[in-house]
């Protein structure tokens, strides 16, 4: 089965870029040493007027995999507070054949 | 210089899946013929409770190229009354180095 693709759009308010990145950057500290991780890649908008200032695009062997990872409580420790500080919306996600 | 990455996350209303997949091709099937333009592929959510049913990420030479493609008369008319019909946010992104 092909690998799924973690995809997590984040809306940042002015002024806290750095902050943003930082915590991100924790967390997939921590997510790169868990089982199933292959991937991260983090994104930054280049346009002014994008809704979404960062876009996490990860990939992971399994969807459970990933689940396991983003449930544990060291992964709710790092990220404390972040869903109210900047919003986004992780959703896991498989090519679409066309 | 890098190349830019078009993301575009679609809220997709239930039971529209077929017709939002429909309308995406007709646009990319457009946008692979214009200058710039390097691949594009649209991943199709596998959680159920997923706020973006479908993202396309899509890769272009420059900016001004997708800008340039996405602004034209042709994808105007493939594209019309979507944004009603499946709200999306397009931003252009850059690789964040870590």
């Amino acid at each position: 089965m092909a690998n799924v693709v973690l995809i997590n759009p984040f809306e940042v308010p002015e002024g806290q870029e750095d902050e943003a990145l930082q915590v991100w950057k924790r967390a997939a500290d921590f997510l790169r040493q868990q089982p199933g991780f292959i991937s991260t890649k983090l994104h930054k908008a280049i346009t002014p007027n994008a809704r979404f200032h960062l876009i996490n695009i990860a990939e992971w062997e399994t969807a459970e995999h990933f689940q396991a990872a983003s449930s544990s409580a060291e992964f709710q420790k790092i990220t404390a507070g972040s869903m109210e500080a900047y919003p986004h919306y992780p959703g896991l996600y498989q090519l679409q054949a066309l």
